[in-house]
């Protein structure tokens, strides 16, 4: 068995952490942004130092490859993102690009022999953040081999054509614009394809609690769980606040804490404590203390591994316009749908085998998050190896994964990629 | 008894909803905005063409005032606001002021003998909608005689620092410059005051439908109720949508939706059906959808005439930190609080005896609404008079309110008036 460096690793961690550093502990690095140019200039110095090929598709994700010992075999590549949504962490993505830096470090340094050329890759604006929608590169870049109705989501014009988010109305350019503008513009004959590579891997922080509390370093994930998002919308009407008896209102407001109430009720009847669903984002208007509200939205984003359970939840959703909330009229309309998507099992068992032999505390564990590999996962065997996370944190900035741990998910995705390098011809 | 002109009001109504019209039927006029110049131009215009004297005080406040026969007598006064909120009707504020032109201008035409000279005044920022707070200037030039609770809020200085609400940080003036460089920048001599005026009536629409329901025309006001605005404060912690199990949650989110429906079960057990509640603004962080909300606050505006009522509402409001909410801790914060504020009994009386003998339909009523005639109330004796709302709408641009009625008003008021002119020395 083959570990990577603790040292190593604790200097990458403390390096791209300055990228973007918020000034209280964690970092804002917007895709394409300066930020996140200087991050990318660090991974390409450092894999250049390791003697990696350096290339940089259209849509400015980056590769850097060692040779393997077979000219014909393809590449097994590792990545993740260099962005981070507002305010985030020190780990979200970039934990992954730094733990193929560090696998290809590794075998550079260690002289570990292996066919197949080796990529660390980073995948260009992942979150989202300032370009939405969240993993928009990896939809471009695997948008022939994904169902059809995520692939509609992500067709290459309307990405270009992506508005910032926070941006004054026309004083921003699209994400096109940005990228067209980007010292990593490249070729899109680089972009990532099974023509070229073989395998994938990515290695991120859990983002949740559960290998902290039950005392696990490292999860071996089996899926992404299947997710719906909809947005729930009532219709009242607006008036004064001091003027307006309360027999007489339609508060869409009170209509939608009533029916959040509810909804938290009944879903929570089904009895499913491994069932997530959570209302983030929600809309008011006009949203003035001495306005009653006319209209009031909010999101409901559902996840769970069993389509059976999200149908359930659906139905529950379903009996939302069918009442009348405080006067109000409800409508509910779908954002978005997908299925579990579950890793490969030939690479899966790779990675069980390699945390096992190193005696690194595991378990078997599924990804509630999105990621680019789930994208990939379509074009490519794919999976991915987690690593703890401090309180279950994530996207915020007291976001923490120990240096040790990260060391432990980098060696563990070393030794399950030179299995899959002796398994793939 | 005499009575205004419906084609002049019409006239009038046709006119000043230009100023500003934002093109679906209301108007969007900012203080101190070229909209609201226009309409100040207007008034002067038209005051002029009846011989009326113009003063314009520090604050930009106007006055135009007839003389009466008593050289000595102090001078009463009518008026109300022309700037509105954003997207707000063409009757709020500005009814006030063209009731009050209608009255000089029908005591004019028809050569009715008065002793008090009688002045038509616009009050400058009633709305405060793009510099806040709302009635500021009544809040300034009656600072001295408000309760020091109130009047501490509405300190010169504080309130020439305001910013406009919608800037973007730096790029706009304060208050107090955009006050500086306009036409109707004048003296403070001017300011209204007990050395000069003797009495203040204000002519609005009702704001609510409860004049409609009733078949009435007329509301004679009795008082503004009393009122205080909270804020409720819910504090968990962000975490991942996907990633963090339902049971080890603290959803800010999910606190103030039962929090609210708890409010309202236990608000609506003291079967008051005269009391209104609100809540219309809700602040909401990360506000993402894929984001536990770590912070969730909203408004809660509560009226009633009766304090102890406002008391009972407050008492279960007290509760709310006391409670857990979804994992949450809940702080309660006042914001404002006022007294219910009663009308001068003479004036009131004045008003009752105008309506009755003008035979026009009528009821007694308290206003929900806070008005700049309730700063004024602390210092000369005052009243209000309502007219109809159609559908009780208001701050928004189906407000309505028909020339017939608008004109009532005016007759109203101007009859009001000339009972006032006798009884005053």
């Amino acid at each position: 068995m083959y570990t990577c460096s603790l040292e190593r690793m604790t200097d990458k961690i403390k390096t791209f952490s300055k990228f973007g550093d918020a000034g209280h502990g964690g970092i804002t690095r917007y895709s394409l942004s300066p930020e996140a140019h200087m991050a990318r200039d660090e991974f390409v110095k450092r894999m250049k130092a390791i003697g990696a090929e350096i290339e940089v598709d259209d849509v400015a994700n980056i590769y850097a490859t060692i040779p393997g010992s077979d000219p014909d075999a393809k590449r097994i590549v590792m990545g993740s993102h260099c962005d981070s949504v507002k305010n985030g962490g020190n780990y979200d993505g970039i934990l992954g690009v730094m733990s193929a830096m560090e696998v290809l470090e590794t075998i550079v340094e260690d002289k570990i022999p292996h066919k197949h050329p080796l990529t660390a890759m980073i995948w260009t604006n992942e979150e989202g953040s300032l370009y939405p929608p969240a993993m928009m590169v990896s939809g471009i870049v695997c948008n022939d081999y994904l169902p059809p109705e995520i692939g509609k989501n992500f067709k290459y014009d309307d990405m270009m054509a992506s508005k910032a988010m926070e941006a004054h109305e026309g004083s921003a350019p699209t994400f096109g614009e940005a990228l067209a503008v980007s010292s990593y513009k490249g070729e899109r004959e680089y972009r990532l394809s099974p023509d070229r590579y073989v395998a994938n891997f990515e290695t991120h922080i859990e983002q949740g609690p559960i290998l902290e509390d039950n005392g696990k370093d490292i999860g071996v994930v089996q899926c992404v769980l299947g997710m719906f998002n909809y947005r729930v919308k009532f219709y009242g009407f607006a008036a004064h606040a001091g003027t307006f008896p309360m027999n007489k209102r339609h508060d869409a407001l009170y209509a939608a804490a009533q029916a959040l109430c509810y909804l938290h009720d009944e879903i929570d009847k089904l009895g499913r404590p491994e069932l997530v669903y959570t209302t983030g984002e929600v809309s008011i208007h006009p949203c003035v203390h001495t306005v009653i509200p006319d209209y009031v939205d909010f999101s409901l984003d559902v996840r769970h591994e069993d389509p059976k359970v999200l149908e359930a939840v659906m139905n529950i959703l379903k009996t939302l316009p069918e009442k009348t909330w405080a006067g109000c009229k409800c409508e509910i309309a779908e954002q978005w749908k997908r299925d579990t998507v579950y890793w490969d099992k030939n690479l899966v068992g790779f990675v069980q085998e390699a945390v096992d032999e190193l005696g690194i505390s595991n378990q078997k564990i599924n990804s509630g998050a999105g990621h680019d590999a789930q994208f990939v996962s379509y074009m490519l065997p794919t999976t991915m190896i987690f690593v703890q996370s401090k309180d279950g944190l994530s996207h915020c900035e007291p976001e923490y994964s120990s240096p040790e741990h990260c060391t432990e998910g980098a060696s563990v995705m070393l030794n399950a990629v030179l299995k899959a390098d002796e398994f793939y011809k």
